[in-house]
């Protein structure tokens, strides 16, 4: 049985207020900036280069290529977040600038298909000689994203068949064939890409590619020590974890069949277990989903933070161990948590099971957005769970978590991928198989669907994720029976469900977190569910040394922080007694609206210390009121202290 | 009124059985095993090449300078450590090989005067260019130390001598004059070492190029700048402090009166301050004194760990900002703890006040005898406060914190620096000033002080630190008015003092934390004091982060932590009740006889967790026992976790 996922979206139309000013934000903001940074016209901001270097590779400007080897990618991003919003708001002036950044593209293509501006313009023999550091692969994967996304939503092939040349040329490389390279990028992301230009070509060779580079990789002899030697290359490589050696940064330490746990680059990692989700689920390899289950069940219920960030340490922007996840030391890339949604929605085509839906939606609603600023001008990179802005200023250590959000960065990875997945966060809401449709998400949208070969009108209007309650109304062509499985989120208790007004025993119809109800749909039908949202006190399992004793504060899927705009300084020293009553309330004119937390808490008194650095005192606490915000919108107003963890008295 | 330090300790025989044990680890491990090592006789161990370098240097070896700038300081702490053994245990073998390796440093001596292996035989041209990093008064720092020292014990002059002469050169080249350098060491060392020297020689040149080096620091146009650009030096200095600059590596960043917090790699600090301390009381200078002052109050009331411990970070092995204390990712260097012995000793000739001794108490007692393990052949660079092994060894962040003491190193600071404290314990108990002698710390022995031109007997009779109680025998020649002066320490509440027999209140007699006993004293006297020694539970100011909501447990002068091989795994998810009674017990067999503290507390119930990482579960917790060793004899059994600061419930 072949789900047909959801892939393209024109009929997926979001009212959400939450979601649509996220989406309006990139549609006015980010996609614009990003388009003028790319073309080096931001004053005080570095330098991009990226449109330059593909004139000069076009051989339409002279000069040196300039910036990282992946700064093509930045191009590709912003093609692909472009396509999206053309998707749902369609804008024929900002196509015309695609079509001729498109067309840009292809004359930098060489003859042979091969298309980087990198190794076109500064290194043209050093092409396929270091695959473990350059790139190479990394940026053709999103070029290929891009050149998807652009086709399907206008429909224009130019982008897609320059891709499936390039693609051609490397698969002309790359292989088991002796006269082939028998080898892999250091960063993952080709793989999840081949896979979705098989599905739009339905072309084998790029799924056959795809899975190449997933079933090598990690294989002995090590391709990278071949490829090194090589190029006559003896210095050692940076990273070498004690467990699992240097190779473990790219998850190409074992066969990634034999991989248990998470390690190495956090974003890398994500990308490929998605491309490993893709992969099962097109070739039925039994041995790779079991794979990534075992990867899905360590990263979530090990390595994973409440926000749905991952990463915990910025030596390798990397997955540490089991269980360490430091608070303000963490990484917790945007690209990482945005890479998890991918990876959930990937294990939701394998299985539908609320578990990957819960985590997407965790993603989503915090370690995600958090990383750009309510007006979409600024971006967090690292999301750490506690800062204090004089450690980030004078330690070393945390000289890594920015106590505020950064513009533009020269290694520009968030933004765009931000844009990206914002733009095209419909897709992400339902998923129909055959004579099912899954609701995954919710959020307002007005959809229509192919279930079963006719069209079904969905509507949803919800005021989540403030409010619990969500309406569904269905209107199919004709009455006809199917199944719409509504998803019961992990973190709620007590769900009610009433189809046309009628009660409905969520337990009776409830399979793998997703209630089934299956019946004749009518035009008009009614869906209602209320999800119960009190202010949850979340603990961490025991062995996360870093939250013994402390509590987090979630309403619905939204985690919570104190800042010290709202509580003042020395966040740490305040306990929320076990009894304290959590209050939520809806702030219209607070960051844009917000459901804030409020309660009675004690801090540490301070009048009982004259300076003194230790003694033997009684605690003496004073009460305070506390109040915190969703984690997500920290650091849109004045920027100070902010924690997640807080201390349970 | 001039002090008469005690400077020379022929007169003090410790027969304390916790300082004895250890001086006898110095005198029959480390003494010895660092003999070996400077000869590179020990296998497995990284070459030293210190003996080696300085043949080379006298022509009587061929080859190549091999080590550190620095090697040479090897030497000389080896040679400053063996003098004071040779002081407490007389072993004309060890004197005769120490007497071989003086003649061997004449012998590399330069003609002028100049003295330093790595200048003399690998860079010859490069003397005096680079005092910023290259340790070359440093190194003649610590073997003016060792000349001192080897002149007070032996009577020999050799060294003496040979350092005056190094000395009378580095005053040639180095000075306010126009042909002068007016510059100062990247390392300071040479200060206080000077002082030393002014001290056994009387020579006042010494001391006013103590002075200079102190006065020059930190003024503008920088040295460091100057010599860099004569150099033709433009790589830009790798440390770089957000607030206080390049230059605060060093405390060079303002002349020293006018810094207020202690700032930059902490053991030069230590040295500095020190010397410091030296000139303000040699030379009278309040502006001096009051700068050590207020550096005073800074560390040890902001920046010092419980365990006397100083340098919160491994960047720089440094001081960071106020309250800034983390207890798994301190630097905590053993040698900076040693230095703040030094320092507090120098204070301490300043001003009779109890709170210098305190800290130094703290430190002995904890953070610098942490860096040994018992048997004298392993050692702690790195003294953390809180270890979680599988942290060190595969988070980047923390691989400066091994959870298991060491071998030698290959920069070895520490365990000679070690060695040349513990060897010397007897010189840091007592001072004398005219009519006054003070007792700062209490351990068993029998000394023989002039005090007010007599000799006095004293006889201290302890079981110090696991007891409080203290007799001190006083024997005058012929009855005397003098003043005994005992410390009662900061710790200490409800102390009893007894002079044969009488009761005298405390409060009656106290000054600056000293209990001034002024009398015609008797050949026999005994005054005994009692030193109640509840186990504490000690807070932190509210201003450590770290330590919110936390507790360490401290009896008389020892700090305790707990220790997986007593607790078992995952301390911090143990809580101790606030009501929880603290048991001390005296176990002889254990880590050659400490005091242990026992106690009822609570640890998370990790059954109620099935592999979940976050749920709202309550607080569920089973009663354990808990047993803490003194923080200084962790880590001399199985390895594993440890942690200092408990979580109070």
């Amino acid at each position: 049985m072949k789900d047909t996922e959801i892939r393209k979206l024109e009929n997926v139309k979001i009212t959400d207020s939450f979601w649509r000013s996220r989406m309006d934000v990139i549609r006015d903001e980010v996609i614009p900036y990003q388009w003028e940074a790319l073309n080096d016209r931001i004053p005080d901001a570095p330098a991009s280069h990226a449109m330059e270097n593909f004139k000069i590779a076009a051989g339409e400007s002279t000069g040196e290529f300039y910036g990282f080897v992946f700064q093509d990618s930045d191009v590709a991003k912003w093609l692909e977040a472009t396509a999206y919003s053309l998707e749902t708001d369609p804008n024929p002036d900002l196509e015309k600038t695609a079509d001729e950044v498109i067309d840009l593209i292809g004359r930098a293509q060489q003859k042979n298909g091969y298309l980087n501006t990198f190794f076109s313009v500064k290194e043209p023999d050093g092409k396929w000689s270091n695959l473990r550091d350059q790139h190479e692969m990394y940026c053709a994967g999103h070029m290929i994203e891009a050149a998807v996304a652009y086709y399907q939503v206008t429909g224009k092939r130019k982008l897609l068949d320059i891709m499936c040349r390039f693609v051609d040329h490397i698969d002309s490389v790359f292989g088991k064939e002796e006269n082939k390279i028998r080898g892999y990028d250091g960063h993952q992301e080709i793989e999840l890409a081949l896979v979705k230009l098989y599905q739009v070509t339905g072309n084998e060779r790029y799924l056959s590619l795809s899975k190449l580079f997933i079933d090598e990789r990690g294989q002995q002899p090590h391709f990278f020590d071949l490829e090194k030697e090589a190029r006559h290359d003896d210095k050692k490589f940076w990273w070498d974890d004690a467990e699992f050696g240097p190779y473990s940064y790219h998850q190409a330490h074992l066969p990634v069949r034999q991989q248990k746990e998470a390690v190495g680059h956090a974003v890398r990692a994500m990308y490929m277990y998605t491309a490993m989700a893709d992969l099962a689920k097109e070739t039925g390899d039994e041995s790779l989903k079991e794979a990534t289950e075992t990867l899905w069940e360590n990263v979530t219920q090990k390595q994973m933070y409440i926000t749905g960030g991952v990463g915990s340490q910025v030596w390798g922007e990397a997955f540490s161990f089991d269980y360490d996840l430091p608070n303000d030391t963490c990484y917790t890339e945007t690209c990482a948590s945005i890479g998890l949604v991918f990876w959930a929605n990937r294990m939701l085509n394998l299985e539908k099971n609320s578990k990957y839906a819960d985590v997407m939606e965790r993603a989503l609603y915090n370690g995600t957005i958090s990383g750009m600023d309510l007006s979409g001008k600024k971006f967090f990179y690292v999301n750490p769970l506690e800062v204090h802005p004089k450690s980030s200023e004078k330690r070393h250590d945390k000289g890594h978590v920015k106590p505020i959000r950064q513009k533009w960065y020269s290694c520009a990875c968030c933004p765009p991928n931000l844009a990206r997945l914002i733009a095209s966060i419909g897709r992400y809401i339902y998923s129909v198989n055959q004579n099912e449709v899954f609701v995954h998400l919710y959020m307002g949208n007005e959809s229509e669907l192919n279930i079963d070969g006719q069209n079904v009108q969905l509507v949803q209007e919800t005021n989540y994720p403030w409010d619990g309650q969500v309406k569904i109304t269905l209107s199919p062509e004709k009455s006809s029976e199917f199944t719409t499985a509504v998803r019961i989120p992990g973190w709620c208790q007590g769900a009610v469900l009433k189809v046309n007004g009628e009660f409905i025993e969520v337990n009776t119809c409830l399979k793998n977190g997703y209630a089934y109800l299956t019946r004749l749909w009518e035009k008009g039908d009614e869906i209602e569910i209320h999800f119960p949202m009190p202010v949850e006190k979340i603990r961490s399992n025991p062995n996360v040394r870093e939250n013994a004793g402390k509590v987090a504060l979630q309403r619905g899927p939204v985690v919570y922080c104190l800042e010290e705009v709202d509580n003042g300084v020395n966040l740490p020293s305040i306990t929320l007694p076990q009894n304290s009553k959590l209050q939520a309330t809806f702030e219209e004119n607070l960051l844009d609206g917000v459901c804030v937390v409020t309660a009675h808490a004690e801090q540490v008194d301070e009048t009982a210390w004259n300076g003194e650095l230790y003694k033997p005192i009684e605690r003496r606490t004073k009460p305070i009121s506390i109040k915190a915000v969703p984690y997500f919108s920290w650091c849109n107003r004045e920027p100070g202290e902010m924690l997640v963890w807080i201390t349970e008295k």
